[in-house]
């Protein structure tokens, strides 16, 4: 785990096996998640025959018109009552309005880019919802800079602190093993990232988020994104296993249907990647599938 | 309705009563909305006792701290699942990051405004939802700028040709009452504003929207403004008549939830009032009255 010099430019076939390693990764980690929610699905249908059938994950490719595309995979089912996870690569060059606010395009405005997103609505309101999202960024070319982001953060509805304990536990231990800062700082950064600052509420419960992850050690780098996505695989499946038999209310669900109107108004008013995505002709679908499946503002 | 010359700055008195009278418009105007919904309410609930009991308006007044105030009146009936009517007469000085967006603020950056703002979302599917706002605007001052801005639009579910003819012929008539362009240039206007970007396809059905009217005009820009009201007044409680008793499906209700969430998309992505009220600490609950009661993305 050596660090480059940043110096010295990398060359093109490295430049290339970084990317399809990383991608390669999204697409190991999105089918591990997809498995981990579909046992999940199959073990409380087990228990709960009356509750219908065990939910799928049903995929759908979709084209970037300019260049790349992905796969959404969404699932209806009886824990998960909406889960989208996408996993795309996409390239091409950003548009004059975007230039000079991603690092490395002032110059050269092309751009690559490969990830995973996840979110899932679940049907019992003492599950939490959950994001998750990592991502590996090459901008202005070869001779540009590439780096790592993504993180996860949990939005309880009827907050438990077990459940939040155990969720940032197993972050900050994973981001323990990488960096004594990671933690801390990835912590704050989301805190401050997913906040509605027009009702001066967070979105959620926190969690972890990080962007221009770049300082020269990209096997490290590397190493750390896909800890963050093993330790989102490890924790969120148990929180979930945890509370899907909690007996709920009429009013719990009302409240939890409410809530998710705040993650709406977060997504659709703050959240970079949708509003950037929205904006730059990225696929409506697989962008907006991070929309919950039932809304109420009452 | 001579035209006055724009280059002598009115006196204070003039401006003062030009405010008041039309702030007391606007709560006239409300008065007479509410009383004409609620009588709607009554005559379908006399007619369908099973239903459950006709809505009343529920008023509830928020102020703003940096400077003035409004009442919201919201009606969850039987006909009208949701329907919102704000009036509010606020003042203050614009951020800096908003002086030079708004005419007259860049030496002084005061406004005050007073308004009207209404959104309907309606149980039944075949009853159109619709968006009615008009305002008057102060801003810079005395030596400022001062104008009058609105529209109405409507927002088919089910869409009925006769319905949205009836709607832009009561503006057209209207328009066409003050001046030979306003129909043609305040439907292209609003065609052009109500429309979703990143799905490429319109809101709805369209109708007028306006904005800086102050050709120095004031009796005749006030009484254009006037007329637009009256015309929404007579108008949709037609629609609604028209259609509330129409059978639906449960098909029908689950595509007016999904069509509610391009609604939603709209007014968190694109609405200036919206956006502009939530960024500059407006009043949340009153801005987001305008949200669905309930909204489906599947």
């Amino acid at each position: 785990m050596g660090r480059e010099d940043l110096s010295t430019p990398l060359d093109s076939a490295l430049i290339a096996s970084r990317r399809d390693e990383a991608q390669a990764w999204f697409k190991d980690l999105r089918d591990r998640i997809c498995a981990a929610f579909e046992a999940i699905e199959d073990d409380y249908c087990a228990a709960h025959p009356e509750q219908g059938t065990p939910g799928r994950f049903e995929q759908k490719q979709w084209n970037r018109p300019e260049g790349g595309g992905g796969v959404m995979s969404v699932m209806h089912g009886q824990v998960f009552e909406k889960v989208g996870v996408n996993i795309s690569t996409v390239h091409g060059e950003f548009s004059p309005e975007f230039r000079g606010q991603i690092p490395g395009t002032s110059e050269d405005p092309s751009f690559w880019a490969s990830g995973i997103s996840l979110v899932a609505h679940m049907r019992n309101p003492f599950v939490p919802a959950v994001h998750m999202n990592t991502r590996y960024l090459n901008a202005g070319g070869d001779a540009g800079k590439r780096w790592f982001g993504g993180g996860a953060d949990l939005t309880p509805i009827i907050p438990n602190d077990d459940d939040i304990k155990d969720f940032h536990q197993e972050l900050e231990t994973t981001c323990g093993r990488h960096h004594p800062d990671y933690y801390k700082d990835f912590k704050a950064w989301c805190d401050d990232y997913f906040y509605l600052k027009h009702r001066d509420e967070p979105r959620g419960a926190g969690g972890i988020f990080y962007d221009y992850l770049d300082a020269g050690d990209y096997d490290g780098e590397f190493a750390f994104t896909r800890d963050v996505g093993e330790a989102f695989l490890t924790v969120y499946p148990q929180l979930v296993r945890r509370r899907m038999e909690t007996p709920y209310t009429d009013q719990d669900r009302h409240h939890q249907l409410v809530r998710r109107g705040r993650y709406v108004e977060f997504n659709l008013l703050y959240d970079r990647g949708t509003t950037f995505g929205l904006k730059t002709g990225g696929n409506v679908e697989a962008i907006l599938m991070s929309m919950p499946p039932e809304v109420r503002w009452p």
